[in-house]
Parts: structure tokens; sequence; C-alpha cells
């Protein structure tokens, strides 16, 4: 399984409008795709423009699957101009616990 | 709802060793404590030594229960001696999708 940590720096205040369609994309990723496992977001404690997306895929395959879709799209011109910066960390999954 | 993200150093080559209890805990947990919601263990692709605990509560008073329950104190001396250190990224949850 393909995991993916997005630390993503947003521009100052921006949070609200960056939510307002990343839990759009987040919650049809994992609806409507069946490769896409787990998609949560993230406010770090330390820094209220400083959010993490936790992505988790069966695969790469299914993350490039992902980043065709219509919600995944329809989200990118809505969130980029609030980004500031963003860090990929890619890893593999050594455990995955069915969440409740 | 509470979210840890422990970016977690392992003594080189420890990674086996680690994750042999690390599962144990972390299967535990989503199991038995009816607030952990979360709890994944990933390896990051840009190094073997490097994985990051991703770990969901309801509060933090939860995550405070998590941390008196047998399987993680049971985990404790089995990981310490493996770990060279653990940054511990704090933040609140802001969508949390059902994992599949």
């Amino acid at each position: 399984m393909y995991g993916l940590l997005l630390k993503t720096r947003l521009k100052p205040g921006a949070c609200d409008a960056f939510m307002d369609a990343m839990r759009v994309n987040a919650a049809a990723s994992v609806r409507d795709e069946p490769g896409c496992l787990t998609f949560d977001v993230l406010r770090d404690r330390s820094d209220a423009d400083l959010v993490w997306l936790y992505e988790v895929y069966v695969d790469e395959a299914a993350f490039e699957a992902h980043m065709r879709t219509p919600h995944f799209l329809a989200s990118r011109p809505l969130v980029e101009p609030l980004i500031e910066s963003q860090e990929a960390i890619e890893a593999d999954l050594l455990a995955l616990n069915p969440s409740r």
C-alpha cells in the first residue's frame, strides 16, 4: 500500500476556504475510489496555517487514478491559490488498522 | 478529535524488530480502546530507518488512557531501545473519512 503525507503550508487565514474544497475531495475519494483507503486532513496545533493530508492507496496506480477523478480535478483550481507550499512524504504502509 | 503524527527515527536496521512489537500495540489500540480511532504505521520511502505513526483519538483524554493500557505498556520496553529519536506533531482532525 502507498501512503502519502502532504505537509501543506496555506496562505495566512486560508484554512476555512481550503477545507470547503478539500472536504468534498477527501470524502468523495474514499467513497468513490476503490483504490483510495483513507483520506484525512489535520491542522497542526503549532501553526494554524499548516495542514497535513494523510492519504492511503492500494498502490501507486490507484493514486494516479485519483488524480484523474472529477472530484480531484474540480478541487484543484479551488485549493491551488490557497497553498503557499507543499512537501510530499511518500511511504509504504507497514500497519493499517481499520478505523472505527 | 486529536491526531498525532510521530516521526520516528529508528536505530539502523531496527525496523523489523520495531514492527514486531508495534504491530501488536497498534492493532490492540484500535480493537480494544473505544477512544482510539486509527493507528497506522508507515515507512518513509526516502529512508528505511524512518517510520511515521499516525494515531487518531476522540480527544486527548483518550490518548492519556491509551498510555495506561496493557498493550501500550507492554510495547514500551520492546520499542524504546530501538528508537533513535522521535518528533511529535499534534493536530486537530478537520476531516476523518472512514477507511475501507
